[in-house]
Formats: C-alpha cells, structure tokens, sequence
C-alpha cells in the first residue's frame, strides 16, 4: 500500500485548506481580532476573541459554502445549488449563489428564525419549508434535487466545507501566533474539525476544544464513548449547535480534538450579554458558547493565551434570551 | 493688535488639537472605521462608520477628558477630579482617573442609566446623587470642589474637552481621507465643535453636519436663531444629547457647521437596529442619530462620501427601545 494513500490520510490535507483559502480570500472578509483588558480580568485569561460574526453573511458558514461552490464547474453552475439548513448556511449558500449568478434553493424547518428566513430571501434564494424533522427536511430536499438536478451543498459534513471553515483558524494564526488553547463550538461539527486540522498543520502546540450545549451535548457523548451517538430532541438557545456531528467531522475531532465542554444555558446567556456589554458587538447564543466554557471550566481550558472562535452574529432582535 | 491674538483666533487652534492628539494617543484606542455593501445600497451612499463604541469606556468621552487630566500638574493630580455628567463622560473621566491613581468624584443624576451608574463605580469614582435639574447638579458639585478641592473637568464646554474630541475626526481622516460630508450627533457640542475644528485643518472641503433629536433640538434652534437657546425640557430615547450647547461650543458650530439635522425618536430605534443587525456593533441610542438624520433626509447630506461618528455603545441591555 502507498504511503499517504487515502485511506490512511486524515482529510482535509493540508493542500485542501491552504487551496480553499486561495480559492476564498478575495470573497470572504478578513475578521478582525478582538481584546479586552476587563474580561482578561475577569476571567484571568489573555483571551482573543476571532470575529467571524463579521463575516459575510455574519458567520464562519460563508466559508466553507463559497470554497464549495467557487470549484463548482461551469455545467454544475448553470444546475444551481440546493441545501438544507435552519440558518446560516442557508443564508451562506444564498449569499455565495448571488454572487455567482446562480440559482439556490435551500430547505428550511418552518420554525427556522425569522431573521435567517429574510436573510436568504434577501440574497435572492428560493426557500421551500418542511417539518422540523430529519426525515421530512432530507425528503423535501431529495425532492428539489430532482426536480432541479441542482448541486448539494452540504452544510457541515463534507471535506470542501472542512476546509473551508479550516481557514478561519489559519487567519487567525497569522494574526496572534501561536496560542495555548482555542475553543469554537460544536454542533455539526464542521468549524471544530476544520480549526482542529489548522492547528495540525499551523500551530501542533494549541490545545483545541469544542463547546456546546449540555441541550445539545451529542460531541461530549460520542467523544467519549467514541463512537458517534446523534442527538434525538436537542434544546438549547444556541441555535446554530441542533445539529449532531456528522460520519466526516467526528473521526476528525475524536482524533484531533483535546476534549469538549459542556455548558448551561444560563452560562450561555450570561457569556452573550459579557460579548455584548464589554466587546460592544452582537453574537448569537451559538457564539457565546466557548466562553460560557471557560466561565464554566475555567481549569478544563489550558494555559493563558486563549483563542475563541464567535462564529456568528444573526440574533433575533425582538426575541432576545433576557427580559428588556 | 497681532495677528492670530486670542480675541481673533478660533480655539482650539490646531496646535491644540495636535498636542492633544500626542498627549492622549498611547491611551487612547485607535477605532476601527467599518462598511457595509447592504447598507450603502440602502442608503444610496458610501458610508464610512467611525466606531467610538469601541472607545475605552465605550465612547469617544474618554478622549476629551483624558486630554485634561493628562496636562494636570502634579498639584491638581493630587487633588483629584471632578464632574458632572449623567453618563459616558462621568465613565471617561472616572476611567482615566483610575488609570492615573487619582481620585474622582462624579456627580450624577438620581436617575441616571443604571449601566452607566455602575461604569463609574467599577472604575473606583465616588458617586454623589442629587435630584435631576441643572441648579441641583450645580450646587451639589460646588460642594464637592470645595469639601475635596478637586479639579472641575467639564464634560463638553471647554476647549481642552473639544481639542480631545477633534481628535475622533483627526483619526478618521487618516484612515479614509477626505469625505464628501461628516455627520456627527450634537449634544453638548464637544463632538460636533471639534469635528468641525479637525475638518477646518485637515480637510476644509468637507462639509460638518450635526444631528440631533428633535426632543432636544436646541441646536437647530441656536444655529437658525443664531443665538444661544438652551433647551428646557429635553425629551429623548438618546440620553447623551440631553444636554444644551455652551458658550464655547456654539460659537465653533454657529461659524465652521454646515447645517443641523433634526430626527423623530422612530428613526432613531430604527437606525441604532440597522447598525445592531447589519454591522453587528452595539451602539447606543445617540450614536444612531446621524444615521437616522441620512434615513429621514438623505437630500440634506451633500455628496456620495459620507462619513458617520458612532458616538458611543454602552446601552442597558435591560432596556432597550423596542419589544424583545
């Protein structure tokens, strides 16, 4: 057997990333790095907070959609594409689709956030609702492929979606240099997998660590028991992390990963409102996670120098998770 | 008479407003200048939004008080400081204060926000309440200046205060050159009097606008009366421009402003949401006046190049201005 054949190489390479930042960088935004003297002090951490919520689109997700669908050849772009996702995928796809000049559609749960929903119609994308349930949303997609013989573009569980999301962790190397620690959160496992695989190649050093909600705590449990147990009746206001982790993300973050946190939703929201009231920008729950981790676990997280991914910031405006 | 004798020269002179930029600018947080592709297609203009949210303490406050109390001789230091105020500069000034070691006390209204209230303690300021008008502020800091022979820093009506806040609009020229038109929230007229100051050196073909609500229009009523009309009893969700225009800042804006542009408190909600979910920042009510005056009168702002001064970000999250 050849050495580096496929089926001993991890993937993605390191080629796949370092080619999806190529083939992304004058599309997506260069996010800026954030500090703040009073939450190092609050928690005791030389903490840099990674602000994908400017991203385009406002989450990490318009990554990994446009490396897939910036490599898409020119038959597959006149099919259009298609996906199904209750938010910022759907709203990634749109976006990347109105640049090409495509076609999208993209299956979404009719109880998908209203804010998500204007923001895929507004970047053009033809949506079609189904039930909040797996079967229903894979039939109705299954249905709009073949009726439009549009490309799938998975939200998390694809190589070209990994690395896309990888790059994000790339950036952020480049900006701070090496760190102790980074935590990003889990739910499809699409952004862990891909910084865990960064790290590999850029920065072996940095311990990597996913967060996610004990609502929705599917990583904790298949990382631990190693074998992947998808999560049946997930709740949790971080509404980005329903998903379980997928056949592709979870080999990457059981062998790459340094462990996984779980967090209460209390944590969650106080996390959101720290992000909020001391950085002054806007996060969704989902973004709150890793640091409602190390207010939670201050010990589970190693060393100083901490990196934390904010993976978006679409929020409902008139359903925040406090009372005003 | 000399040339350039006090009674001809307009103060702050650009040297003033250059010491100041040198006096303060290793404390001072260098704001980042945003875009945003949506909402320029909104609005019709290429916007350039200046983010003081992202100050030290949350607004651009901090500037002018640190330029006074870092040209006190060790004498005033050891007296400490002084003010009133009922928000951010009460936080600028209790913040520079703990960053000297000295002592502050602030004087604030019995019913001042709750959030900026705690700012000014988490900075270690001694607070003095006293009832909500201008007799019982002014009466309870003489007390205070003569019980602690504190130094007085005024929050707006001086022009060590305005050199500090020209250097907002020193900065944003240097990081986006000229613009056609700058749009800048009146209160006080700290902000808006040094803006016009910086502008009148560094880039005279821009034209000054101020905007203000029009619960608290007094400056559209000075500026159209050419005379000093205080406000009595000003209305308004934007509790930093309460405050009326003094007798140093009218002057600066009566002569070297291109106009004021008042706002209904309704533009205003909906400007500070479409700052919140477009560019992902916390700003607060005040902050989102100018572009409110763009949304109400798009006419009134010459040109394509326009640039906006987000005062400030420092909301109670418990009560924002409309139903979540």
């Amino acid at each position: 057997m050849e050495v580096g054949s496929d089926s001993t190489m991890i993937r993605p390479t390191f080629q796949e990333i370092q080619d999806a930042y190529e083939r992304i960088s004058t599309i997506v935004h260069w996010t800026p790095v954030l500090r703040n003297r009073n939450l190092n002090r609050l928690l005791g951490k030389d903490l840099y907070f990674k602000c994908e919520n400017f991203q385009k689109c406002g989450a990490f997700k318009f990554r990994g959609a446009t490396n897939v669908v910036m490599n898409l050849s020119d038959e597959e772009l006149s099919r259009g594409v298609a996906t199904h996702s209750s938010g910022n995928h759907a709203g990634a796809l749109a976006a990347i689709a109105e640049i090409r000049d495509i076609r999208a559609t993209v299956v979404m749960p009719e109880n998908a956030s209203r804010v998500k929903v204007n923001a895929v119609r507004e970047y053009g994308a033809e949506i079609r609702f189904c039930a909040s349930n797996t079967l229903a949303r894979e039939t109705c997609l299954e249905g709009v492929l073949k009726e439009t013989g549009a490309v799938f573009v998975p939200p998390y569980n694809d190589y070209r979606i990994i690395a896309g999301q990888a790059t994000v962790m790339l950036e952020f190397i480049e900006q701070v240099g090496g760190l102790d620690t980074v935590v990003a959160p889990v739910g499809g496992g699409g952004l862990l997998s891909g910084t865990a695989r960064a790290c590999a190649f850029q920065s072996p050093e940095t311990s990597v660590i996913g967060a996610e909600p004990k609502g929705a705590d599917d990583a904790m449990r298949s990382f631990t028991a190693k074998r992947l147990i998808p999560m049946v009746s997930p709740v949790t206001i971080a509404d980005g992390l329903l998903t379980s982790l997928g056949e592709k993300t979870f080999p990457i973050i059981l062998s790459q990963v340094d462990g996984i946190i779980t967090v209460k939703e209390d944590s969650i929201i106080h996390a959101m409102r720290l992000v909020w009231e001391r950085l002054k920008i806007i996060v969704e729950p989902s973004a709150a996670v890793p640091l409602a981790a190390i207010l939670e676990n201050p010990q589970s997280v190693p060393g100083s120098k901490v990196g934390i991914i904010l993976s978006g910031g679409n929020v409902d405006l008139n359903h925040l998770p406090w009372k005003c």
